[in-house]
């Protein structure tokens, strides 16, 4: 089959590659219905994180299931499945707990499992899922041939909307509250989302992209800020008279982006946040004096990929309009390319 | 009168100053029953805060209203009075959210409110009390007289009780879970009682000194942990079947103890943090990866007061006992040796 590698930063191709199989009695193997591209697979490819070896890529995929081992219970050949960004076991305690990117089994696409067999990426044609049962979440009714629309919301469910959702669960929104989001790449949007789902009453977007701030309007955003730093910290304190959001979600993982979310918090608000966090040096004064706490971390996708699913089906929610693109998977490069110079927010990719 | 006065490390002194009075309308002197030695003095005493010029110290005191100022209504001359460790208007946005330490208007004890008027430090014998309405919480049927175990537990009210409090409100320790507490100073003592009240099933104290441990386990403690570091952690993961507790309060403030927190906290638990920050660098990769929360910061002991005043007179709580020696607020100087070389825990100042 065809998955994509990257070779070094900048260099991403679509490689012939073995198919996948399953090789453990809890494995399936699922056939790639699409795939994306993700803000976090251009840390690599910008440079920003190490690429020692050409390795697989792509962490987010919905599919169709092929063929399953015999342990397998939960899902079944030909059943359409979401595949959330890290696979895991379902069973031990960091599972129950609903972190399963802590599961003490689990791991994440395109490496090796913890018994030294390969997993594929997402970004390819089918993909080896170890602990099928516990990584992947059925969606009944539907095929290979869903339409786009649907297809595209089904995807976030993957990564983005649960990231978003994570985000505003941590910073814990309640109804009423006033949330401020920094980031607006696809998980910012999700998280725009989110907020307003969980019953954020007012919801302030920090977004200079127009094309962003639009679906941000779409997604309940009542608000945008087009400033940053100082001048985007002064603009959210002068629309909460003076002391700021009750709820920040960091959805970028820069120093900068975390500055500015931690100094637009009120008092005993709470940042949460889901960028992966990269040379942030956090501001603990400050964090003590003003109460502002820190939750998030990298989110358990699958524990709320059920229920983003459900909402879907049910036309509650249409997330997949953060993807403002597709391409066929051979043109993975040019996804890349799109990404990186923002010219999308957010690529599909059809095998 | 008679208030202490820290000069530079190490040294402090009871010396003669003018006799606080009602300067504001909104003011109220009161006349000192009881003060303390709190941890965070000893940054100061000890030179790890910089002493500039000679100023008077001291903010935690219980006393007695000598005198209000004509727009006081809350308290009268003659009332028994719990003083926080912060003065607060009681009106502003912070104050309504309960977060008077971030009150607009109020601030420390022992300088300058923000109209430049002198307010006293609690080591003395007697304040001047700024926004007495927002600050003090009155104690009625006891004056003056009032037996020293009790006076204890209301002194604690003012600052440890409080902080340990907030330690484990804002951890969100829930029924049930496992907390491990950092520091054995009387906060983190407190914050090992505060976890029981808060429904903690099991509370691991992490504690070197017999007579900590001895209270830690009147408080509730049901497991001791005397290690420290790699140790430390070490042996808090086998007691939580290799994960770490659900909640962790940090109660000493060093790079050292909040790692330790960190590292003690399961996948998803929060580390409620209350000790004054000294040189942390937080981990936040580590934090990201595990989903291990920070929340907290100095804390609005106004909020809780009137609350843990009405346990402690119901007796359903003793906190008074983190005092192991009461001294004479002459014998100031001798008070902070003590708290410095740790043969005491917490010593109370008798005016």
């Amino acid at each position: 089959m065809k998955a994509t590698v990257i070779h070094a930063p900048g260099d991403v191709r679509l490689t012939e590659v073995p198919d996948p199989q399953v090789v453990l009695p809890t494995d399936a193997v699922v056939r790639v219905v699409a795939s994306c591209v993700c803000g976090s697979d251009l840390w690599p490819y910008r440079g920003a994180n190490a690429v020692d070896e050409p390795r697989r890529i792509g962490h987010e995929f919905v599919g169709v299931v092929e063929e399953v081992g015999p342990e397998v219970t939960g899902v079944r050949p030909g059943q359409f499945v979401i595949a959330p960004f890290v696979w895991s076991c379902g069973e031990c305690a960091a599972c129950r707990w609903g972190m399963q990117t802590s599961c003490e089994r689990g791991g994440g696409w395109g490496g090796e499992d913890r018994d030294g067999h390969f997993v594929d990426g997402g970004q390819g044609e089918a993909v080896r899922v170890p602990r099928a049962d516990g990584t992947l979440v059925p969606v009944d009714g539907i095929d290979a041939s869903v339409d786009e629309r649907l297809l595209a919301s089904l995807l976030t469910c993957s990564d983005v909307m649960g990231t978003g959702w994570h985000a505003a669960l941590r910073a814990g929104v309640q109804p009423g509250e006033t949330v401020a989001v920094v980031g607006d790449g696809a998980v910012g949007l999700c998280a725009v989302l989110a907020a307003g789902l969980q019953g954020a009453e007012r919801v302030i977007a920090m977004s200079r992209y127009p094309q962003r701030q639009a679906v941000a309007r779409t997604f309940g955003a009542t608000d945008i800020i087009e400033t940053r730093g100082d001048e985007g910290v002064e603009a959210l304190r002068e629309l909460t008279d003076g002391w700021g959001a009750d709820r920040v979600l960091e959805c970028v993982g820069t120093h900068d982006s975390m500055l500015q979310a931690i100094r637009s918090a009120r008092p005993g608000g709470t940042v949460g946040y889901v960028g992966v966090p990269h040379g942030i040096e956090l501001p603990i004064e400050l964090m003590f004096r003003r109460n502002v706490n820190l939750a998030g971390g990298v989110a358990p996708a699958r524990e709320y990929a059920p229920m983003l699913r459900d909402k879907v089906l049910a036309g509650e929610i249409d997330p997949g309009q953060v993807f403002d693109a597709v391409m066929p998977l051979a043109e993975v490069a040019r996804a890349y390319t799109a990404m990186d110079e923002r010219t999308a927010i957010k690529v599909m990719l059809r095998p």
